[in-house]
């Protein structure tokens, strides 16, 4: 059954990018082991991200147009929620969306066919699917740095029901990887 | 050896208090077996908190002059870093200080008989001690909530060096308490 995952890399306190929208904070730990990133995406039939997250791709991975160009890295299909205009990249399977998360949601279970659909960030598009009862679960990967400000984890308050946490994996002197199950409130 | 330690609860999202400055998200979670409070506080020979945190523990803790007043919870010498006057409690050892934290620092240790220092809160009286190079460790247990704004964890850019994860302990499906080691810059 398909489950709806929030599957991010975050600092202790609380921030998925640093002040300055950045995500190099997270360079410094690129050989540690034990990363179970390609199981997860292995289950993975759709992804939804901001026009942050999108941008942030672009300009530090994907950099179309550069001698270091890469390909788009998903072979699933993916949602880009944004309300401005945000150029596309060739070959790769991405619907621009604006607005209301939930008629995307059912467009996004359907094409996932049975697996599960990744929220890539940023907090906030998480934090609408929560709002509507659609999130599942929180896969959260706490790096070992403080950032002090920043793009905020999941600006929403969970508290009644809580969190309910299913482990928590450790890699090295470096991650432990949260795994949460969003509670529905009774009745 | 006195290692100086930042013991404290936090939400997932990196908040160790609400933004009406409560801990009452926490009260839900009171029967949760596994805590290592017990453990942790006898090896503390001196401890310090902010006016906030000491705020706190007098308005929802001991009350004073209410029917209800509970006594002061630590044997140990307390330091009380306050730049405004705050009322005392009868047979407390709490001694009010404000400015630098380095000679109080000093004090401390000495009171601490080779026994640890604790900073109770809050995340920026912390930060005063690792600015100055005194923070030895972290041990931050994770309630499975978000709070979206509050009182911030720990509010420093700590990324280089990033801290060192120690262990991470579950306590059923509600706590993990991470246990991270301070590294010094090198040279």
């Amino acid at each position: 059954m398909t489950k709806t995952q929030y599957y991010t890399a975050t600092s202790l306190d609380g921030f998925i990018a640093d002040a300055a929208n950045s995500l190099g904070w997270l360079d410094q730990f690129e050989g540690v082991d034990g990363s179970d990133y390609e199981e997860f995406i292995e289950a993975v039939g759709a992804l939804a991200m901001g026009s942050t997250t999108y941008q942030w791709l672009l300009d530090h991975h994907i950099r179309p147009g550069t001698p270091e160009q890469q390909p788009w890295p998903y072979s699933q299909p993916a949602w880009v929620f944004s309300s401005r205009d945000l150029p596309a990249i060739d070959g790769a399977d991405i619907r621009f969306v604006r607005g209301d998360v939930r008629p995307v949601y059912g467009e996004m279970v359907q094409a996932a066919g049975g697996k599960n659909v990744w929220i890539v960030g940023g907090g906030d598009l998480a934090g609408q699917f929560y709002d509507h009862g659609l999130l599942d679960e929180l896969i959260i990967t706490i790096a070992p740095v403080t950032l002090g400000s920043g793009a905020s984890l999941l600006p929403r308050v969970i508290a009644s029901p809580p969190l309910l946490l299913l482990s928590a994996t450790t890699w090295g002197k470096t991650f432990v990887r949260l795994h949460y199950q969003v509670q529905r409130p009774p009745g």
